[in-house]
Order: structure tokens, then C-alpha cells, then sequence
């Protein structure tokens, strides 16, 4: 009765994460800080009952990042980034090159590979701001400046860092030759241009609307594009199942994942930009509600399954690193912000900077995928 | 990166599912009939894609058909019981009895095992009144005699079908002495009275109702209850974490599955009974429209792996008892119906015995949970 221990199995991971998870948010935490916990806990370093044989889970966990960075694209209106100012967008810039660059240079120091020193850089990118958006928030300051560009700069910043990543990923894919390399890099820019140009219009036509180009306006550093519902029966009305539309966009995204993996990426980076593509059309679909089950049932998993990934008992040796990267990863992000805002005056340059340290779930899916493409192990001592 | 093959498989195998069952319901045919032909497809009668090597692809079976006797369990209210009539009980009851009895006698003719027989049997008993309901709906008679009787009927039947099933997998289960049997089977019997009296009576006071006794009335087989709203903050509201109540569910769902399992009965009868407390509140907590999209996305998995597991090459070995077998099925539903009918005069009784006839999803998942017990093989020629 091999599927029924299957069963238990699942059941007790969801438990435990779920119940860790409601402990940390009574503790104004992240509910994945307690997920993680729930993984180590269950994990090799003490009870043992997810381990490497468990084969099934590490499909769950992979679907638990799809569905994540699928809900983490879906965010990013692509709309919305039309209207990032430029201090928004350079902050985010910058928060992006100082930690990478920083990240870097400080892990070849310990890694023999290079490849694995760039996963570590790419992990220390993403801002999740969702913590400094709550606390904002209860100072009542999510209407000030700082927050503005806070939040604006965070749209950018998942873009880039999925576009690191896109690149780190192509990179470690083609490890032969310099050419091998840049053919491999030179798909994954193309996957993405092409993703996010074509997409967008494709989903956008099939929703029953159409760009409709605007006048430029001055001032304003792009040509701005607005669309406008047109009278038209959607192909996607003609489907007779029931849900066509939410099947249509599953399809899409495990299509897109498989089509990311084909071409040497990540298969989230694929999950990433279906969301990107769909965030225009999300209300017309009502995605955040019918996506939201699938979510709460399954990214759970993957923070249980990438902390029963993590064997405490080998901390004493990775201890050290630990600290440094952590250090690295607030001073490089705190810096690269303030620089970024300098021209607002050092004090909102400091809060911007000090509100865009914080990060999340994007820096365990990139640790995911290093651990997928067998390109992570442990750091030596230097 | 086999995890990336793992979502490219996902990938092929849904989007086959989705198009295959398009192409049935526009057929108007089950969509269940186009999965489980493309899990034929992808399996080892063609392109061998999907193996019993891909362990992942039985953990997303095993969720599925969680998720789909949860929905059969949700269908079918308790409340709604109460009311069912004598004769769609009636009804019920020998559309459960003459199936299962003729199904057996038919099957040790072919099996060396009785518990194969069993098994066999138990997967003619249960009835899917979808296509009735959908023809009697189209022709204008869903208001008829025939068809209150009917859809009654389906709902008793449901549950029968699934005590059926405990007592089978429970006979399986014990399959040494006599006594073990028993004890399994009396176990089996507590199960599904604690679960289903405490069960109902634990939900239905979490969401802030409670039963009340109302009078009996002249002529009602049964004493009444009905539940009753009352001020109180339910224990629900009081967890932190987004959609707590939905958590909480799916938790009770896999740790009654895992209940089910530890007294030796297949996991997904835990499942059912979940649905079936679940039942009533399930307008309080908008159960439908979050178990939807999970069910989207997981059922098809069911079907396509099962699929997966016919290899169309043994047919020819098979075909005699296929073919018997299915005339068993045919009659036997009928007979019994008729039978359960009788007193309505022979033409209702007619109709409701042709109705009761089809099958469904249940069967499959019967031929899963004796696959899972190692208790079903092929049949040898008599």
C-alpha cells in the first residue's frame, strides 16, 4: 500500500506547514518562515520522513513554484510598469547590480565554481517588499514618497531578477565553450522577448481587446499603448468544457515552463512570464480567485520540501558564509538602493535603500534552481 | 534535470487530457471518456510516455481522485437524504444488491480469487446519473415521476456504493482469518458511524449552527433535524492565515484519508465522508468555487494515469470477460432498479431501471483502490 503511505505523507506535510505557518504569522512573520521550520523539522535533520526517495514530493514542490511565480507574475502588471518613474526604476537597477556584483565577487571566494558563486549572487537580488509594504502601512505612510518608489521599484525589480536569473540559469546550462554559453543566453533573451511582446498581444486579442496606440505624450520616455475592448466572440467562448478559459491558461503556463526548460532555462522562469502575460487580463478571467486554491494547496510543499533539503547538522561548516552573505546581502542592497534614490536627498535615498532589503520566496526558488541543475553543493572554507 | 522532465510529462499529459475530453463533450460524450483514452495514448499500448517509473504521476492520481470523491461526498447532502423516498430507497438499495451479487457470481467463474471478485462486483454497483439527468433534462421530464425517483436514488446510492466499498477493501485488508476480517470490516463500520454522526455534528457547529430536534411529523420515516444559525464567533474565524477555513478542510480531507488508510480501508473513502460532512455548509464557506479549480487540475490526472495503466495489447485476453461483464453490468442495474420500482407499475419501473444504468468515475476509482491493495489481476479463461 505504497500510494496510501503517499497519502499520510502528504497529509502531515500540509499539516505541519500549515501550523507552523498560522504560528508565525501570530508572530508577525512570514507564514514560509514557518513552512521552512516545518521542512527542517520533517527534514533529515531530525524526524527523517521526507527524504530524497520520497521522489513525488520534489514533483509537488515544483508545481508548488510554478503556481508561486506563476501568482508572483501575475502581480507585475505589465501596465503598470509603463508608469514606474525613473527613480523607481533606477532604485531597482541598482538594487539589482550592487547585490549580484557584491553577492559575486564575496562567494568565489568560498566556491570553487563559478557558476555556483552566481547562483548565490542571484539569490540575494529579489526584493520582496511585502514586509515594508505592511509596516508602511501601519505608520500610515504607504501614501508618502519612499513608499511610491518603493513599491514601483519592486514591480522592476521582480523583472530583473527573474532576468538574472533567466540569465544565470543559461549560463550554468551551457557549460562547455564561450559559444556554447552565449547561444544559450542569446535563446533565453530571445524566450523572453518573445514571451512578453508577442503574449501579452495574443492574450490580450483573445480576451476581446486590442492595443490601441496613443499619442505620445510629453514628457513621458515611452510611447504609450492602452487597450480598449472591442465586440468579438473570444475563441476561448467557443471551448465547451467547463473552466476553458482557467484550462487554457494552465496550458499555457506548464507549456511555457516546458518550453523555458527546452531552451536551457529554468522551467519557472516560464511560469513567471505566463503570469507576466496574463496580469492585464486578470480580472476579466476572475484569475486571483480561481489560481488562490491552487496556491494555498500547494506552495506549501515546496518551502516544506526545500527545508527538508537543509541538514542542520551540517551547519557548523557552511556557519561562517552564512553570516558574511547575510551581512552582504543587506549592506549590497541597502547601498545599491541609496544610490539608486540619491537624487531625492539622502534621507528618502536611506529609507528607500533600508525598505528595499527585505526578501523572500524568489531567493529559494532560485536556490531550487541551482539544486535542479545539479549546480549547488556546499561552500569549502577559503 | 529530471525535475524538468517531470513538468514537461505534467504538461503533456494534462494538455492531451483537456484536448481529448474537449473533443468527447463536443461528442456529447463524459470528458472522463477522453482522459482516460489519451492516458491509453500516453501509456504503454502506444507511446509509452507515462510508466509505472514515473511515481510522481501516482501521487497526482491518488490527489485527484482525493479531490474527486470529495466532490462526489460534497454532492451528496445529508439533508437531503432525510428526504429521499421510500421507493428511491427501495430503488437504491436493489440497484446496489442485485449488481454486486450477479457481478460476483459472474466474476469467480474467471478469477482464482474471491477477493478479485469482490472487487469486480463492488465496481458495478455504483451509478453516475449524469447522462440521465442531462437526457431527462433535454427531453423536458426533469420534473417527472420517474426522474425525483431517479436522482434520489443516486444520492442513496452514492453512499451505499461507498460502504460497499469499506466493506470489500476492508475484507481485502484482512485477509488471513476470519477474525481479522471481521475486526477489519467492524472497524471499517465504526469509521463511517463516528465519522459520519460526530463528523457532521463537529462541522456543523464550527461554522455557527446547531442542531435542532423539530417535532416528528405524521408520516416521515425518520426524526427531523435541522440546523439552525447561532451568535457565535466560530473558532475558524480566529486562525490568522488566509483562507483558514479552506485550510482547515483540506487538512480534515487528507487526515480523514489517512484515518481511513490506518484501519485498513482505502484512503479516498476518507475523502467521501469528508465531502459528506462537509456537505451541508458548504454554501457558508463557498466550497464549490474553491475545490473547482483543484479539481481542474488534478482529477484528469486520475483518469490519464489510470488510463496509463491498460495496456490495449492484453485486450484480446480480456475481451470475453469484458464483453460479459458489461451485459452483467447492463442487466443487473436494471433488474435490480426495476425491482426497487416495482410497485409504481411496470413502465415507471421501466424507465427508472434504464435510468439507473450508467456508470462513472467511481467504478475506476474501485479498480483503483483494488490496483493500490495488489488485490486485482488479470482474468484467467474459466
Amino acid at each position: 500500500m505504497e500510494t496510501e503511505e503517499t497519502l499520510l505523507l502528504i497529509f502531515v506535510a500540509f499539516f505541519t506547514a500549515k501550523v507552523a505557518g498560522e504560528i508565525m504569522e501570530r508572530l508577525k512573520l512570514p507564514a514560509v518562515t514557518g513552512e521552512l521550520a516545518a521542512g527542517v523539522i520533517l527534514g533529515p535533520t531530525l524526524l527523517n520522513l521526507i527524504t530524497s526517495e520520497h521522489t513525488f514530493f520534489d514533483a509537488l514542490a515544483q508545481l508548488g513554484a510554478t503556481f508561486l511565480l506563476f501568482s508572483v507574475g501575475m502581480e507585475t502588471k505589465l501596465s503598470d510598469l509603463r508608469r514606474v518613474g525613473l527613480i523607481a526604476g533606477s532604485v531597482a537597477a541598482m538594487g539589482v547590480v550592487v547585490p549580484f556584483i557584491m553577492g559575486y565577487y564575496i562567494s568565489v571566494l568560498f566556491f570553487t565554481s563559478s557558476i555556483e558563486a552566481m547562483f548565490v549572487a542571484a539569490a540575494l537580488v529579489a526584493t520582496s517588499v511585502g514586509i515594508t509594504a505592511r509596516v508602511l502601512d501601519d505608520l500610515g505612510l504607504i501614501k508618502s514618497t519612499e513608499a511610491k518608489i518603493i513599491l514601483g521599484a519592486a514591480v522592476v525589480d521582480d523583472i530583473l531578477g527573474m532576468i538574472v536569473l533567466t540569465l544565470v540559469s543559461g549560463t550554468a546550462s551551457g557549460n562547455l565553450t564561450v559559444i556554447d554559453t552565449a547561444i544559450v543566453v542569446a535563446e533565453a533573451v530571445c524566450f523572453v522577448a518573445i514571451v512578453t511582446l508577442i503574449g501579452t498581444r495574443v492574450v490580450t486579442y483573445a480576451s476581446g481587446k486590442r492595443f490601441v496606440r496613443l499619442e505620445k505624450t510629453r514628457g513621458s520616455w515611452a510611447v504609450h499603448y492602452r487597450t480598449r475592448a472591442f465586440k468579438r466572440d473570444s475563441w476561448l467562448d467557443k471551448l465547451v468544457q467547463k473552466q476553458a478559459p482557467f484550462v487554457v491558461i494552465l496550458i499555457v503556463i506548464f507549456g511555457l515552463s516546458a518550453m523555458a526548460s527546452f531552451v536551457g532555462l529554468a522551467a519557472i522562469i516560464g511560469a513567471f512570464f505566463a503570469g507576466l502575460i496574463f496580469s492585464d487580463t486578470k480580472e476579466t478571467y476572475e484569475l486571483e480567485q480561481k489560481f488562490e486554491p491552487l496556491s494555498v494547496f500547494l506552495v506549501p510543499f515546496f518551502f516544506v520540501v526545500m527545508g527538508a533539503k537543509v541538514d542542520l547538522t551540517d551547519f557548523p561548516s557552511v556557519a561562517s558564509f552564512a553570516i558574511i552573505i547575510t551581512v552582504v546581502a543587506i549592506l549590497s542592497k541597502l547601498v545599491g538602493c541609496s544610490i539608486g534614490a540619491a537624487m531625492k536627498g539622502e534621507k528618502t535615498a536611506l529609507i528607500v535603500g533600508a525598505g528595499m532589503v527585505p526578501r523572500g520566496e524568489i531567493g529559494i526558488v532560485v536556490a531550487m534552481v541551482g539544486l535542479n541543475m545539479g549546480q549547488i553543493g556546499l561552500p569549502t572554507t577559503p
